[in-house]
């Protein structure tokens, strides 16, 4: 796991032996911040790379594949998605794209690594200016709280349109953030209308996490639904699932509010390939 | 690129850097074909590894993802395919996949490197039993020609239902399958009804060379067809292109025909999810 000398290399290893790595030119910084272990690399071929306790986080060039992705097919699928939490998502990229809905008056951000955000800040071009301005407090329609999301989604008064889990991968100290418990907090703090998205991790490696999380999600939202995109950085397809509280369609988007975003990997007047999932896996998910 | 003995694992490194790996416990074979240096390692996760010049062929466990979404999108898009030939594919997964159709009554596989169908026949559990039935001719609805492709495709009095190029990348060896010469061979060899269906490429990484593909093709069929899907070994997501010549509707199969079939990664009841392509990939095929 991690830098490999022999290849100049950054190699994330994923169960079963599989592989996804990244050359490199040299290691920017790297910090124990007070919940992870942070580094940053200087990739040959995809600008900077951020690691978490070993683990890919982004790449700057083709980081849009997992922020667009995460963020537009549920922002494009509420009717009028204003009021929106992010949990986690410290180097920005998520935040900067809920930003680009005009319909959005007020978004909230809860990282709780504070050394995410100031890593990305000084180290990353994904959302600098919008890092700078959220710490210097001047976005005039974004917070960010450093703090626990599932504290700050249990005990807060806000109601939000759409609440988006940028967090890591369902083992460690993201777990709870896949728990029925937390789904149950985000059901409760969602209006008449709302989304839920989360990450749900890679289709092939991480089956069993995804269907457990699909399970308790289906539990509490009024429905539930899986696609996958093929993130760079990612051991690809990744997972992503999304649970609805009332009247909302997540198979139909606004394509007239899609035009304006003109997106990179995220094709929403294709809206309805992302739904693919290899045959085996639909199969495990319907079975529950 | 290849063995990493740091690492002990299997890299292969993609341009810009990007590499995917496998761990892998030792080598099994290692020897230079007529054409082309072949090795085959026993991974810890994914069964056996086949790697042709340094690249990854296959993995026995998840060849699937490659062999069924090469062949029965069209195989299940065509009305009633009889006559077949596939061009490549010397492990036998394609023809294998192929000769799960009962409308099949005969099909040609032509690979120009005995080697390859020697090592997987002895080393790799793809489709043992039928490579040896092909090599004593026992094969009542199939033959193996082992030579050129290209050159056969030229010659031949044959006339095909689908053709199937599973081959390795547009760089080196198989770079005039690629070439709009040999397209128009394999139109001219299409009956009335046919569809030509090829590998094109990881999407990300090759684009430049799925581009140079479809607009070949597009000058040589009535109808070219883009889709993509995450192939286990390789740089996900995979292109596939697909030339139709007369009467064919690509976006349609016969889910009578699938429910036999009982595939494991292509979904045929979500046929419309195979067209799945990063937004400004899309933009740039509809360029052309």
């Amino acid at each position: 796991m991690g830098y490999n000398e022999q290849e100049r290399a950054f190699i994330e290893w994923y169960p079963r032996g599989y592989g996804v790595g990244f050359k490199v030119k040299r290691r920017l910084f790297e910090t124990q911040t007070e919940y992870q272990r942070l580094e940053i690399y200087e990739t040959e071929g995809f600008g900077k790379l951020l690691v978490l306790d070993g683990t890919v986080q982004l790449v700057e060039v083709g980081e849009e594949s997992y922020h667009e992705v995460l963020v537009h097919p549920v922002m494009l699928a509420h009717p009028n998605p204003r009021k929106v939490l992010v949990i986690g998502g410290g180097d920005g990229g998520t935040l900067r794209e809920v930003l680009r809905h005009d319909t959005v008056e007020k978004a909230i951000m809860v990282e709780i690594d504070e050394g995410v955000v100031e890593a990305s800040y000084l180290y990353l071009d994904v959302a600098k200016d919008l890092l700078d301005r959220l710490i210097k407090k001047e976005e005039p329609r974004a917070e960010l709280i450093i703090g626990d999301g599932v504290k700050y989604l249990r005990e807060t008064d806000e109601r939000f349109d759409v609440i988006i889990v940028d967090s890591t991968d369902p083992v460690g100290p993201a777990k709870l953030l896949f728990s029925e418990e937390f789904y149950r907090d985000a059901y409760e703090k969602l209006n008449e209308k709302g989304l839920y998205v989360t990450q749900a991790g890679s289709v092939y490696l991480f089956t069993n996490e995804l269907l457990d999380a699909y399970k308790a999600m289906k539990k509490v939202f009024d429905r539930v639904y899986y696609f996958s995109f093929p993130v760079i950085g990612y051991a690809s397809p990744w997972s992503f699932l999304v649970g609805v509280k009332g009247d909302v369609d997540f198979t139909r988007i606004d394509l007239e509010r899609a035009k304006k975003l003109d997106l990179y990997y995220y094709d929403p007047e294709r809206h309805e390939t992302l739904f693919q999932m290899p045959r085996y896996v639909r199969k495990l998910l319907e079975g529950q």
